[in-house]
């Protein structure tokens, strides 16, 4: 069953070599798990459960499988899926014989993600059954794939117009259950992906072999020397894995050997019935899906369950609210951060081993912070003048980094490419301060961030102020020009509809003025404008790119 | 306090560079731990106790002084030194400036120490004071030593005929705290040491950034994701720093912003006096010193303090007792394995998932094994012709290995070189078994075992099961030439004293055969020869090298 490793004395080219100079691939994770761990489980659903030894013998007949379709190096092959225990599959199959894994995010639009196939030049397409109707939409369009692959749950294939088409388990029931990856360079394209940026075309980034280990590695150790997650754990994927490696979990759990859970599409009964039957002890997610989990009708059923549940947030910050009813029902919650240009993970809200004796309370106001570095992450808040903000949670700076797991590039963009990366130091466009610890917050994105004066204005901070007001539903601060500050700060309020015409701009100055801990004077906004409802993009956040050009002049005209 | 770390965009070589090619260097791994850990302890004796602040302070204190000596990229730098603060210092200082840390061992011959000094041709020697007498009998013989540093806990420099001399506070004291550390190349020298090996000079082995940067990486994920050894853990250096970077546990330690507890030579009071005080929670060991440490006349007064300590024994084999005994004190005590050649951890006895429900008797039967393979390490048992022996914990193979962190090259040896990476695998002369759970388990050394009828006989498990017989004080079992089977083994015994003249060659026999699961009637010794001694190593290993000879032809001569 276990397929013997290579007694070879072959290397990159064929050339000879006595030493064998090793490289950090994909390969060896999953060589090494199944070496060590034949017996642990990977279950998908209450439809799949199976071994690391079935997922290895699975993952080489895959690889002879695509090697048929013509797949050979370089090549680029595209996912659209949930998180299933066939996509963890191809997370292994594709980069391991030297091929590229595109995780295609299915939440774009039909036109973006037409455009992405395309750049990306994907050849074969595996695409779960309820994402056909996209890709059938599309199909006209698609210039590079010649192979489409659907991802089904049933027995039998969905009717379907796209050709040449098979079904998953039929493509690899026939091929070989042997087949020798290749030594591979570790600095090779293993996996890349496309950012959902609110501005332009969606930009693509990529990953190679070696930082894709590396980055499993900083996360494991992060997990098991930081926030006691080990081998021993149960795992269940949450964060979907067309975005970003699902943060780097799959890859981390199978280098531990943990038991892994694929809950397929999000569903809160789901979640519920796996956590509780598989009794899952960590997990990931966005703080939506915790609100929704934690606000969800049977939840009362499932508490005990909950209790233990280590619980990692990122993509947006943790509300204390809910860090602190999570922790009341026993769970392990805590902020972690990084951006697809970032693999991602560059920092996690843990502790420091002087803090294990304070309070509760006071260990919240850590937990819902952007966090510390991780291991080998050179992360700097940084003023523009590249010079280190100070440690005093006041002053604001852009996050720059450096880590062995950041992508090289935008994908043929080498203008974008150039920003990323101005100095030597990859942008994150994130702004940020710093506490007297070291714990990093953001307060804003780097566009949205209103400069008066040659200061900094947080745009978030004031939005979370103003949103404690309780004749506020909605709320948007956005820069508008400014003839002697440069910009100033304007807010749009939403009123709940009992507040319409009961509240005045000077309510909410007066509002604001009572926490001048958060907001100093000059930060309340020139204007409080009541409007009927705030722009969103696709993914349901503020559109500040439609609002600022809109009100960009509005402090001239008055 | 705290250097601002550099927002230069220049790199190897000086080439500009808009993405920064992140290189795994040793500089990274202390300047985060700086960064996110300031004010966690480092200890030494009740003598020093600092900050990782002012350990990095003190670490660019002394890279400007070596500068001054003429230390530069490539330039050796050795030490003769005990388990101190001070050698921490030289871990990061040496390497992170480019030139190359020796750490030398005291423990060899006067002869070897002059030879690996001036094989090495090292530049600088670090010498703690109890080390002079050595140095000073040797000093006439060294070749390349420019610079001689005294280490000592005095307040004065002691007496010495070297020079020229410096002691190591007033050569810092005077220099700037702040050193820009360059960039290096990732596959740059850092580290150098010599084998001990029984037979020839000792052999030098190095390791690069990269190499000891993936070793503390792959440490702290077994420590962390196995082991539960965590950041919040207290650390006690016990094996000796200038045996293969102990272990690897100081830079592991340091990456993960552990407190550091240095005990200087090991002495079992300050054993305990250092647990006690500084509540140690970890530490690793050889077996003869945790039996020291147990057969100690204090240890009733310290047996609190040693419970929920963790223990990694390596060097030899983990007698069941000596396990068993101190798990029921409290502590957590498991084998680890490694080579001078192999940075050097390769396996440790962890448990898997599965297991944590098993009786503690069936625990200790695992934990007192090799071991399974860290991450990345692919650890393999070959039979001669490079096939994987079965999982039946009786077919006997060679362990060999490939892992990012394995020495390429014995330096300035490239016979012995090719012997050791026959094939691209790097042979470690170990012969081991392997259970149905994938654990192995070392039987032999290559050279030692029997080989009979081309088959093999371990000369070790032969020797464990005689010694319980209550008459034997002593045991050797070595292969004698024999025309038939090409090679039996003969056993040398050292009866106890009240037993002499009372037992016979057949009694041994008779108390073999009631072994039969251990030991197969045809691995039974052709003689049982009562001799007066053993003749042993300088480290107290029994010499087979003296007796092979010596027996060869005994089973000619009757």
């Amino acid at each position: 069953m276990y397929k013997k490793f290579r007694y070879n004395n072959k290397f990159l080219g064929g050339v000879f070599l006595s030493t064998y100079e090793y490289q950090l691939t994909l390969t060896k994770i999953l060589e090494r798990a199944v070496d060590v761990f034949p017996d642990v489980e990977i279950v998908y659903r209450n439809i799949s459960r199976y071994t690391y030894t079935d997922l290895y013998e699975r993952v080489q007949k895959l690889a002879n499988a695509l090697e048929k379709l013509g797949v050979k190096e370089g090549v680029k092959v595209a996912t659209l899926d949930w998180n299933t225990h066939r996509h963890l599959e191809l997370y292994f199959a594709v980069p391991c014989m030297g091929a590229v894994l595109h995780m295609a995010n299915p939440r774009l639009s039909l036109e973006e993600i037409a455009y992405i196939l395309n750049h990306a030049e994907d050849e074969v397409l595996f695409v779960n059954e309820t994402f056909l109707p996209i890709v059938e939409a599309i199909s006209n369009k698609l210039k590079t794939v010649k192979h489409y692959v659907v991802i089904t749950d049933k027995e039998k294939m969905p009717e379907t117009k796209l050709k040449p088409v098979y079904e998953y388990e039929e493509l690899i029931d026939s091929a070989s259950s042997k087949y020798e990856f290749p030594e591979l360079n570790e600095n090779q394209m293993a996996t890349m992906g496309y950012t959902t940026g609110t501005t332009g075309l969606p930009k693509g980034v990529y990953f190679t072999h070696r930082q894709n280990v590396l980055h499993a590695m900083g996360v494991a150790i992060t997990a098991g020397c930081y926030l006691k997650i080990t081998h021993y754990d149960t795992i269940l994927h949450v964060v979907p894995m067309y975005h970003v490696h699902s943060w780097g979990m799959p890859y981390m759990a199978t280098m531990l050997g943990m038991k892994q859970v694929f809950p397929g599409i999000f569903d809160p009964k789901i979640f519920f019935e796996l956590v509780k039957n598989e009794k899952v002890t960590y997990t990931c997610m966005v703080p939506t899906i915790l609100d929704m989990i934690l606000k969800h009708p049977e939840i009362d059923n499932y508490k005990s369950y909950l209790e233990g549940l280590t619980v990692i947030i990122g993509g947006a910050a943790l509300p204390r609210a809910l860090c602190e009813y999570a922790r009341k029902l026993g769970m392990n919650v805590l902020s972690g951060y990084g951006l697809s240009e970032t693999c991602p993970v560059l920092t996690i809200a843990y502790l420091k081993r002087t803090m294990l004796e304070w309070s509760e309370e006071e260990k919240i106001e850590k937990w819902v912070k952007t966090g510390l570095p991780l291991p080998l992450v050179n992360l700097r808040v940084v003023d523009s003048q590249g010079n280190d903000v100070r440690r005093d949670e006041k002053q604001m700076g852009e996050i720059v980094v450096r880590a062995p797991w950041l992508t090289k590039e935008y994908y043929k963009d080498p203008e974008k490419t150039k920003a990323l990366w101005a100095g030597g130091w990859m942008h994150t466009g994130d702004i940020a301060v710093v506490d007297k610890d070291g714990y990093v917050k953001i307060v804003d994105r780097e566009k949205d961030v209103v400069k008066s004066g040659g200061e900094w204005i947080s745009t978030l901070t004031l939005e979370d102020v103003i949103l404690r007001h309780p004749a506020v539903s909605e709320v948007a601060v956005v820069g508008a020009e400014h003839e002697k500050w440069g910009e100033r700060p304007i807010a749009l309020i939403v009123l709940k509809p009992d507040y319409k015409d009961k509240v005045s701009e000077d309510d909410f100055r007066e509002h604001l003025k009572k926490f001048p801990e958060k907001i100093p004077k000059w930060w309340i906004p020139d204007r409080f404008i009541f409007v009927e409802s705030i722009p969103k993009t696709s993914v349901g956040k503020i559109d500040k790119k439609v609002l600022k050009p809109k009100y960009k002049d509005i402090l001239k005209q008055t």
